[in-house]
């Protein structure tokens, strides 16, 4: 096969889009090898294009004129590494609109204009892939989309946003919330403002995107019920450790009777469980379907090389399927509903302060058992005068947990907590202990 | 796109071959969505075709004339699930000549014989593919392949036997070798002569495959220095334990200054590394590359349905990529050098069985320093009026190992036993602690 010349564009030209430029250039025999094609970056639309660079760009490919990318008819390759929903939004979609296939690593994008975006690409008969919006390089949505094809993925668990999981890895091994949180500043896991991470946002708008891709359904952001690990205190890591267990912030999607449930936030995870291993920032993934039981991913999910080895990978992909129309469009295929807040079964582990004395235990069993919530395990220990009750208990709906902790919360006894954490385990009840580590 | 038949026939009908042949028919809507193409198994090669099944294919599929398979020009693809290396090899040799596409299961086949399989493909234009040759459903090939194109993999580490993982988790629990083995073979984990397995020449195949494709040089089976788990014992395990490590059989495939070393044995594996957490029957590969860092991927990896889960995937791939030229040919591109047997660094656990008297432990350091193998840990406790020498080394090369262990082996001293397995440790071996459970 002769060789072929692919112009490639980029949005953006920061650590990622650098690093894709890089990559292009270095690795060009290898994907020349793979493809037929050699891959280069002629054109990179950025801000201020005399802005001094690490990695220098070839002469005359940056500019801040965008109709040096978008009326350049030799151009039909371009990557998003630019970021933020505006102006990058409107960029992907132009460009899709006029027939070019487009590679985004931004996951608020296309978890929030997915739709849309889908639809250009369909219209104008270009390629929409977007492998480098979640875990970076860690590639979920191609084994999802082509390993995965005959396999009805009915639950995605996943370890999706690396600074809370660095935050909990150090809180596991003793520090606080807050000296956690400082280390991964300090390291550069954090930002200054750490609210996309801590309060769930990022990993909700990963999760949203995974759920459309395995379940086929578009699962709007909207629908992703949101916790973070800000209220996480060092006595849940405590009361974890003693059931064997670690605290992440889990982002799961489930798919039960043709419903689909998504959520993201802190949970207890089983030792055994192999997403209870996945320390510092990793990510990970894990993919349960008919055929494969389950399949975990797991590797770093942050980082320019990682997120560029992402998206030159879909730039291959790109140029090694066009016209074949393989796994290329948009994976949504049917709409399925969104399952009632509540409903979603799950183990939980309950964290109740109460008064100590006699008689509460009756009248706390008494309000578990009023919603149905039945008590696999339940330790009693004194603190500062007050009795603290760690209870793990059956398969129970969310929202009948919910409204139980609300009855015990309204009881004279009740000295304000009341808290629920999902429990997630693939061994039964019966074989969860309880070991006091002081 | 109007949809298109494509007629499938199989090699072989058993357990593989059953839910190939179910999945495809099950999953024919997905499949066409994906691809535009129905597949349908038409023709299924067997050797008495009125063998009771336990999934019937539909009337006429069944057929045990190859001619049938072979001449019937409307069949341009097939999938190998008959395992075996003959007649398999050279049914599917003859398929390949003759233009069809192929997708293989075999793991023996692909490491004996790739080179001649590829370029018969390669001469007649058609594709080999053998994802379901390793580890089943976890998409090891697919992902080094596609996902990593642009990334030099420079090592695979993997725990590619799920019997022999099984067995060691098993051991971990504190049962014995020969009780673990029992119980794996009435589990069915475990065939009734189980030394494929144990033997490590299962995972042997399964490392030349995954470093041939990793590396794009043919690494023959030859190559692979293979260990089995037959000579561990319990001391092994509980010293694994002390040092908070884990015995595992580990496959690896290193490439070093273009050099390639692949082996297959015993290892001890740090609790804090990702493959000390997989229990059980299941598989991970770990991929270290240059902008990935790492990526582990984890699940199921043996098992009917899992294996024809990937099968389908690859015929689905084919389906998708043929005219493309994409990522489908010999994934060997270059000829790389084996590096000399004994020249692999690493860390090493010793142990040392020796008279328990003055002198003794300078003999042994004397003997360990004149082969540069330097003591990073050292615990020694008595034991039936011997001493037993647990050693953790600092890197160094297995060839001066062994000669150091040779050397303390004859030495008068000496009760017997001077065993080294690799330590794989992401830590330094200064934060490596020693702990007695006893």
């Amino acid at each position: 096969m002769p060789s072929v010349d692919v112009p490639v564009a980029l949005l953006g030209y920061g650590t990622v889009g650098a690093a894709v430029d890089r990559l292009l250039s270095e690795q060009a025999d290898e994907i020349e090898r793979a493809t037929g094609h050699r891959l280069r970056v002629v054109r990179a639309l950025v801000r201020d294009a005399a802005k001094e660079r690490a990695f220098a760009p070839a002469p005359g490919v940056l500019t801040s004129d965008p109709s040096e990318v978008f009326d350049d008819p030799s151009i039909g390759l371009v990557a998003e590494v630019m970021g933020g929903v505006d102006p990058a939004g409107g960029h992907v979609r132009r460009l899709l609109e006029s027939g070019r296939s487009v590679v985004t690593a931004n996951k608020q994008l296309v978890a929030r204009h997915g739709a849309e975006l889908f639809a250009a690409a369909a219209d104008a008969g270009g390629q929409l892939r977007f492998e480098a919006s979640v875990c970076a390089a860690i590639p979920v949505i191609k084994v999802l989309r082509e390993s995965l094809v005959v396999t009805n993925v009915h639950r995605v668990l996943g370890i999706v946003n690396g600074t809370t999981n660095f935050i909990l890895s150090a809180m596991d091994e003793g520090r606080s919330y807050a000296d956690a949180l400082a280390d991964a500043q300090r390291l550069g896991y954090a930002e200054a403002d750490p609210t996309d991470d801590v309060a769930g946002l990022d990993a909700a708008a990963k999760i949203a995107i995974l759920a459309t891709v395995a379940f086929g359904s578009r699962v709007p952001l909207e629908w992703v019920e949101v916790g973070g690990i800000e209220e996480l205190r060092s006595e849940h890591v405590e009361a974890a450790r003693a059931l064997d267990m670690r605290v992440k912030l889990l982002a799961r999607a489930t798919l039960t009777d043709g419903r689909v449930d998504v959520r993201v936030g802190p949970a207890f995870v089983d030792a055994h469980h192999p997403l209870a291993a996945v320390e510092g920032p990793f990510n990970a993934v894990m993919l349960q379907g008919d055929a494969i039981r389950e399949i975990t991913l797991e590797g770093p999910g942050a980082g320019g090389i990682e997120t560029a080895s992402a998206v030159v990978a879909d730039l291959v992909s790109i140029v090694g399927t066009t016209g074949t129309g393989f796994l290329q469009g948009d994976p949504v295929w049917r709409e399925l509903d969104r399952m009632p807040a509540g409903e979603l079964s799950s183990l939980w582990y309950l964290r109740l302060v109460v008064e100590d004395r006699a008689g509460v235990l009756a009248r706390l069993a008494h309000e578990l058992a009023a919603e149905g919530v039945s008590i696999a395990r339940l330790v009693q220990q004194p603190e500062n005068g007050n009795a603290v009750l760690h209870i793990v208990t059956h398969e129970a709906p969310a929202g009948r947990v919910d409204a139980a902790l609300a009855a015990i919360r309204a009881l004279p006894e009740s000295r304000g907590e009341a808290s629920a954490l999902p429990v997630v385990s693939e061994r039964g009840v019966e074989e969860l202990g309880w070991r006091n580590r002081r």
